[in-house]
């Protein structure tokens, strides 16, 4: 059993470019639940008190931006202050800036970055994969939210398992 | 560039046993969240029209206890029929139940099944660890739209980061 466990972490269960693709197929999706917002409800409608989606948006957006470079180069700059955009058009545009951000600092990664520890934005220590899970996990969690909201609204939300 | 992919693919980003962690993590809040709901709110309550949270947990569970042995064997059952649960002490039962059957099972994954395609469940063609991650993002989705059930109760849902 011993040598099975040290056979298994010298194979990949997921290669880095399978991550990738991973990450980008659910920032698709959520791009489509920002979309499926009306423009009004996307900045001001929440369910039981808490954030509009487009605030949830901008987290996602305030995590992965930053989040990326950290994860190639080592170096954590704190959030960003407090972005905020008055149109669902200004948010599509970010979403879309920091989907081409991912993709040209993902080639920077190197292999070994991702089992290293950091401590992420000054200030959470983490196994690099974990952080970039956290970053996932994070939007997969609001978008579920999302669904609620838009459901709430009458609104079918985007299908689940469509990420392409 | 093309020589630094093909490193890549040859490094794991993440080990089978921190994949393991991760999942289990997850689950350890999602238990939580369970916990969290009154007892009749469990079964009845939802927001938009959407399932009651045990609903979506049996659903985590018909998910992860069945899939666990075909990522492991291959052998890809049907889900179960629809298991229905009346109290909180039952759902958490078969809950720990699937704890202990991931843990058991996951030891016997060869490491190539996860790049490996199969059928899930028969209907699933897929990457067996984009099937795995399906599941644990399925769950992560889920979990998200009880947090916003939970809030609209006026209850402080468990903390998101802490997987413990």
């Amino acid at each position: 059993m011993k040598t099975n466990i040290l056979e298994k972490e010298q194979v990949t269960p997921i290669s880095a470019d399978a991550l990738l693709s991973h990450w980008q197929g659910h920032r698709r999706l959520t791009r489509r639940v920002i979309e499926a917002f009306p423009e009004d409800k996307l900045f001001v409608y929440s369910v039981g008190g808490m954030r509009p989606f487009a605030a949830l948006a901008v987290e996602m957006i305030q995590m992965a931006s930053p989040g990326i470079v950290g994860l190639a180069t080592g170096e954590w700059k704190k959030f960003e202050d407090a972005i905020s955009f008055k149109t669902k058009k200004e948010l599509l545009a970010a979403w879309d800036e920091t989907t081409e951000k991912i993709n040209t600092f993902w080639t920077q990664i190197a292999p070994q970055r991702f089992t290293e520890v950091d401590v992420a934005f000054g200030q959470y220590e983490n196994v690099n994969h974990d952080t970039l899970f956290y970053f996932i996990d994070n939007e997969i969690h609001h978008r579920g939210q999302g669904y609620v909201y838009l459901r709430s609204l009458g609104i079918e939300p985007p299908a689940f398992w469509d990420r392409g």
